[in-house]
């Protein structure tokens, strides 16, 4: 348990205990674990997760969606949170994770050959590099974004700025210095 | 003491004991309130916090810095944290607060008519309205920008987006619908 992303050693020691002492939560975690391995895989086309039985997922097979605007993202995770801010109706493409030479990742390590190919198949017209915004992942989107050159796609990055209910003095200096650089017009 | 910005009557009372139980702190916060009274004054021009005998101020008067860009911030405050960020080399306008109905605060009471003056003295061709991202401050934003609508002005506002050394899992549903929203070419 303690090798979950952010539980520790002390944490994964209690939650064991816990279900040692309480054989109905050992028996439904059992289960839904089992149900995963066998129901839940990542999509095929676009990395997402998705059904055993719905292969290529939902979001790829969806036909009001646009084939022409392809978000690429870190992690599967990332397409369900972009999916809750309803912000974004085009196709999704996992690298499943992003350069990492410190941890031994490299661009053999992400999906990126089958981006090409996605970009390759002719329908899209704009890849949008939704990754995160610190150093590893930066350098991952120039990287794509040097494979993107000759390949006549727009290539986007999500807009760096203040979040959303917030002010100019929560900011840090940075993000103030992207956000002015960035400015929309009204 | 309890009267200023994020101090409590607990925190108040607790400041009050320290100063009453050590004189030379008590002497040398006289002495700085007395000389901020005595030194300290709004810009006249674009209302950043300067010395009683720099009106206009250094940021008003120094040749270096671009006329034809107008940043309007609503505190003083945030003309420093905007120099901080070195992200901007324009002109400043602080409102002085921004439109709050609810705290009977209304357009008077903001350094308008001055703004839509420098505005009108026609150096000025971009007003980067460097506001928060709440609700009354997009509402302050919006009645600007109508005020603004048939002075030939290019009106901006900050992006809006994720931080920088940030990620999509840490950003809120409208940040990041505003982020792809105002995604930029890379």
């Amino acid at each position: 348990l303690s090798r979950l992303p952010g539980i520790g050693r002390r944490s994964g020691e209690r939650m064991a205990i816990k279900l040692v002492h309480d054989p109905v939560l050992l028996r439904d975690l059992t289960q839904a674990l089992r149900e995963a391995t066998e129901e839940l895989r990542c999509c095929s086309r676009c990395g997402a997760i998705t059904r055993a039985s719905e292969d290529p997922c939902r979001l790829c097979t969806d036909h009001r969606r646009d084939d022409a605007l392809l978000c690429v993202v870190e992690d599967p995770s990332d397409i369900v949170l972009i999916e809750k801010s309803r912000g974004f109706n085009g196709r999704y493409h996992a690298l499943m994770g992003r350069l990492s030479p410190m941890n031994g990742k490299g661009p053999a390590d992400l999906r990126i050959e089958p981006l090409l190919r996605r970009v390759a198949e002719g329908k899209v017209t704009e890849v949008l590099l939704a990754l995160n915004t610190d150093v590893e992942s930066d350098a991952t989107a120039g990287y794509l974004c040097h494979l993107l050159k000759d390949r006549k796609v727009k290539v986007t990055r999500l807009a760096t700025g203040l979040p959303a209910g917030s002010g100019v003095m929560y900011a840090d200096p940075l993000t103030l210095a992207r956000a002015i650089e960035g400015r929309q017009p009204v």
